[in-house]
């Protein structure tokens, strides 16, 4: 980070990087599945996989609507992202309030959404798009916006032969890591400068195949972004994810509902069954602003970052209902932000007996109540110390003027919510909760 | 009716026709706007048009994205509707609370979605769908749903040479009409037994041309839904729309604002900008359910009908955003239906003052309250009357047990509303207003 | 033919017509089959037919290469005859030595390759080529050479649903040929001027239903053809074919061996199994220029024309091995075609013994000798009676300068052809026979 | 070659070893040119690198038939072979009279016809066919008939930004030799055992960059067809082409017409212009049979093999044309093979004042005449020698039983042709000469 600290290339040497503060400040992400599997549309897009392992689903979707031999590369011409405005995918992002944004720079199909050195043809500037959409979009959200640009990474492939000689070798030769995988990722953080390398399909090998700490060492001692780059998780097969890197996953749509002692990130997506978009989804399939309101409380009070997914369609739209989610949550940001930019957990996560979750912000503490309280009487029990005889407090509702009343009883503390046709917020309230002297303009 | 009366095909006699009070009951319908447009899916279901005329948009994406000499027939194939699933969509119109559905058998384009006789491979069953869009349609809804079923048919084509041919006699020649149109019309009459038959395309010929007064009578004396069936005013060039029909629609997203003096339809998009699906469409575009509400009361306040259109997709999706807007909508009727279905105009439509509009059933006014009032109080100057000195009113608000305090100031009524925490309705409010001895359950 | 004469659209009437002197004088002209089949490009032209009677080859063809539920309009996006050059076609047919041709304007298909009136976007302008094919071709001929210029029609369509229900009524109704089968006929002669008529699939319903008679009635009386034109026998079911019509066709590839008492001609195909081009063709499909010259000779010397069709690809081209055989032919004729242009039949047709043709103009008789004389000695018995006492008669063989020596012997001519490897002429050979008072330059 | 030697990566070492004898014996081998490029089929094989350097034609050909943006790749998904029948190649390849067939493995654009470990979803198994190309026609080659089977490799690849990358290095890097071209080079031999290595695209980088010495030198000492295998002489840019390698190509149809130091082949294209099948071609574009048999008898008197290219068409066929000519070379063969096949070239090889070439094997010479001498008689006057006083010297046509007579006159030796008409053979005609008494039966 600047202060000439070099880092072997060994997990005890690179678990002592202190993590970059604009990570941890950051919150909140935008995760975008794009890829050929945006074509079919179908399912998930793990389609490529799930179609040739048999799935039912897949088969017969195949069956009924293409020629028997079609292959999954023979999507990728109608890949057109005709209607991709990359600029106007910034725009949405920053107006959901997000502070960074990660793109599948490729997927588990190996198709590479930039013109790749070592994915001839089978990348989306030679069939599809005839562009370079890692470039434009990471040109468009650094031009537009102060968001960060991080780049999705799957290690593994599919069916690439070459991955598949490997294996077949038991992993003794490593071609495959060696002349494919490596070269591509130095490619993309030299080329597009990422501040997220977000590594993924590492299951298959152990990191040693990979070579990820030889590359994660030279991301943080010589590579363009040495200084703010962070890095997940997944790097290598067995006790790797959940252990080491910048801030840890362990698990898609991970979401402890307890504190948890690294930083971590919670991905996970709007249309709930599935990362990149697909056509067969109704609106029951789609978080509600406030279930999403409610997994952000969560995952901001023990700690993590949320990343919340959404999958343009192959003609690079994102559709309306993502959008209408996305907007909303930034509407509700714009009002509740103080609780969650910036903010660290909270002694306590959250209540027992009613959904609030907190977070602090030094001697402030904030308290984001999902659901409107019974008689608009709300009950804390974990806050009680910072009523105590004597201490002054204030409480307020984010988005109100007037001071919230409260009242100590017993070892619990209720507040008087305002009439609720009075009050901005939508979905969820935050209340907060500051020592008298202290308070300052947020 | 199957009283023995029979018309004549002049609109002199046509016009007795006594409305079959179903429509006038039924209030709410669907709209549904899908054809080869579909596939283009940009701009508006206009597309041929307005490609051909030159509009710099439509001639840039063509240009942009298809071969130099691209037809507009060309679509077709891709017309694949491979999605299409009409019980669904009846479950979702029937969900929406909308009480009839109209599906366009046939546009501008002249492409019909059923298999006509006269439409020779430009039909769903020739090139696209491979199935009868229109049949399928209709035996869901008729199996699934208690809802009627209707059809849209457009009478001129916009590039049929036949009817080029007979506008360059001056319409001397009416070929078109007597070898198309109107075999097309019987045929979908007896196959399908629409009960509204939704015509439009009208404004190139007079009445006389497309033989419009004839197929009325027929459809009115002999056809097989000669009790049931309404049809609209669009019947031909001139003094037609807005003078003749069951049902008025005078003009695309007609909402006057005032009482009509005959039984009207107001045909609008939850897109506002189209009628077919556009890909090219953000959020903005569509109307929130509140808006929808509005257009609702509005509409019904003043005698018409809503008919709320969706455009699914070419490949046979009603997308999730229409999805949501229409289920919020049929969640709004589920609990505030009884001020909708079955109601008459009041003697007055709304108020000057505030958002709220008057619906009526016997005694029984509805007033339907459009923004929640500012400190829970409602003060309304239409309905004085009803709460004249020795009158006995009981005011209820739809959804809530209690009844809602009012008070007599001058001559305007104060209604005390409920915590709003408390209300369940959302985006509009409904006041019963009903004198007490007459208080039945609806 | 410009005398005045009108005739009444009855057989009795028709059949008393002259036959223009042109057609019995042409001899050669080309046959093109060319459609929507030619893009599977398999099988036949029948392909839509065979198809969906389930002839299997047809059926695993589908099956092998095409989703599931494709429809045979689906292949006309591809029509795309982007290599289409009509003066390289034009140029062609005139070096093959072809007076006239013929083009399908519409086979049983339905697809018109001109823009009709009546076939709405399922023709060559609105799907598939995008431009007026008939048109194109026809002013190629007539800017760039002196051959006549026909259109083949076929009356019936496989899959119209038009004229299925005609069928379905028994024929009572006859929507399908007043509406579109002659609005499309006088449309083409209007349009086109063809000189030529080719009527087929005529067999499913009588003359009466066609209204055949009253159309060439009108060809002959009034159309702007009407001192040209020729039409063929096939206008009805029954005994129509061989029986009436300008020429006739009897059956296709008719070749009887035997004079006829009237005019008549030979359609028939170079590749053996098809009339439209199929890409499952091999070299042995194909006729070798000596077999094309048989069946010229045969049917020249009965008093047949000889229409030979090739089949040209969806995107426009005419195929070398079709070019070959053409311009084979054409080089042939060029030396040899005295034999053939205007000539007559000759009181004998052929010899019994061996492979001779006769035809003759005036007292000339010309022997087409299509196997080289085994020890260059060619025996005739024939034409003794041209060589009686007394007579003085010449005999060429035509392209080289020498006379034929002769020797009468018994009933038969003796006549010592020249050293092969002088002789210019490939494939056959005439003799020229006359009597010397008449020698003139041809 | 079995006999224990074992050759160093050099030149001087390589070009020790001596030429497999099958090979010299063969003369006579089929070239195919399939790829990518078969699908635009229009101009040549070089199709993308003509377009993208901008050559008028190609561009108008992409302009108007594709829309904007289109790639080459894009063409991949249409090469469908859905008619490819190995076993009909491997028949028509057999009767043509070809002794070994050449198989362009992979082209200059990359695209592979085998499914490649190096070249992941641009194969012939990923996209397009469908099928592994090369294992197909290797093993219908070798199960149908005893033709040996070859492959052509290109060493570059036009627009693979590996190489690219390499050459921008100045080809300091050779990662694309290394990690691409090798591999697939190594892959090919071990798995489809090719008995010819016909390399080519090597003009851009020295034979140390593509390491071909080492990939020769294991060809020859450790290969699975180290026994038989030859290599022609294309293998580094700079002095290697016509210098190195089992038989020298020189150039593309390199025909001297004089007698050659080292063993070559004459590989050209029965299109004259083009290796790969172009649409746009016409008859006249296509060598003749006899000016086939011209250029053979050129080649093989001087020393070369003939290697005939025919392109195949995208959907997997020989053209009827193609098929045309190769079988009537076969015919030829058929009855004059003699005096190709085995034969070494003669003394002289061809006469000076007539087209007339000399093969030889053992004392007897072959003078295959390719015009039929004027009045039938032949005047030779290189063979003088054969017909010394003394000597017993039987002359043949072959395929006629009869011996040809002749007359030593001054210098030269007359030869009397027999009747035209009664020689079997076409196109050309082979005398043989031998003393008598070494007439065997060959």
């Amino acid at each position: 980070m600047g202060n000439g600290i070099r880092y072997d290339p060994t997990w005890e040497s690179l678990d002592t990087r202190p993590l970059p503060q604009w990570y941890d400040d950051a919150k909140i992400g935008i995760f975008i599945h794009w890829g050929v599997y945006s074509v079919p549309s179908f399912g998930t897009e793990w389609f490529w996989s799930n179609w040739k392992n048999g799935s039912p689903n897949y088969v017969k979707f195949m069956k009924d609507n293409y020629p028997p031999g079609f292959t999954y590369q023979e999507f990728a011409k109608d890949f057109k992202a005709e209607f991709f405005d990359p600029e106007a995918w910034a725009d949405l992002f920053q107006k959901a309030g997000a502070k960074y944004v990660v793109l599948t720079s490729k997927h588990h199909e190996g198709y590479t959404l930039w013109p790749s050195t070592y994915s001839f043809s089978w990348n989306a500037k030679d069939i599809g798009p005839h562009r370079d959409l890692v470039g434009d979009l990471a040109n468009a959200i650094r031009k537009n916006t102060d968001l960060r640009f991080g780049l999705y990474h799957s290690l593994y492939e599919w069916f690439n032969p070459m991955f598949l000689a490997d294996k077949a070798s038991n992993l003794e030769n490593n071609t495959f890591a060696a002349n494919k995988v490596l070269p591509e990722l130095y490619e993309i953080v030299n080329k597009y400068r990422p501040e997220i390398v977000w590594s993924d399909g590492e299951w298959e090998a152990p990191y040693t195949y990979w070579k990820s700490t030889e590359f994660i060492a030279w991301l943080y001692n010589d590579s363009p972004v040495k200084n703010t780059v962070v890095v997940n998780d997944r790097w290598g097969s067995g006790d790797i994810i959940c252990h080491h890197g910048d801030f840890y996953t362990c698990a898609d749509r991970f979401n402890p509902g307890v504190l948890q002692p690294h930083k971590w990130e919670n991905a996970m997506t709007i249309d709930k069954r599935s990362w990149g978009y697909r056509r067969n989804s109704n609106i029951s399939d789609y978080y509600t602003t406030h279930e999403l309101l409610v997994i952000m409380a969560q995952t901001i009070s023990c700690g993590g970052n949320l990343l919340m997914n959404v999958g343009p369609t192959s003609d690079g739209r994102i559709m309306p209902i993502f959008q209408e989610r996305l907007l909303e949550v930034g509407e509700w940001l714009s009002m509740n932000g103080e609780a969650i930019y910036g903010s660290r957990p909270w002694i306590h996560q959250n209540e027992t007996n009613t959904n609030v979750w907190y977070t602090a912000k030094g001697p402030t503490v904030y308290a984001t109540v999902l659901d409107w309280p019974k008689d608009n009487v709300l009950q804390l029990e974990r806050v009680e110390g910072l009523f105590e005889n004597g201490r002054v407090t204030t409480v307020t509702l984010l988005g109100n003027i007037c001071d919230v009343k409260w009242d100590k009883v017993g070892d619990t503390v209720l507040f008087y919510f305002p009439d609720k046709a009075t009050v901005k917020s939508q979905w969820a309230w935050v209340l907060r909760i500051e020592p008298y002297t202290v308070k300052l303009p947020y």
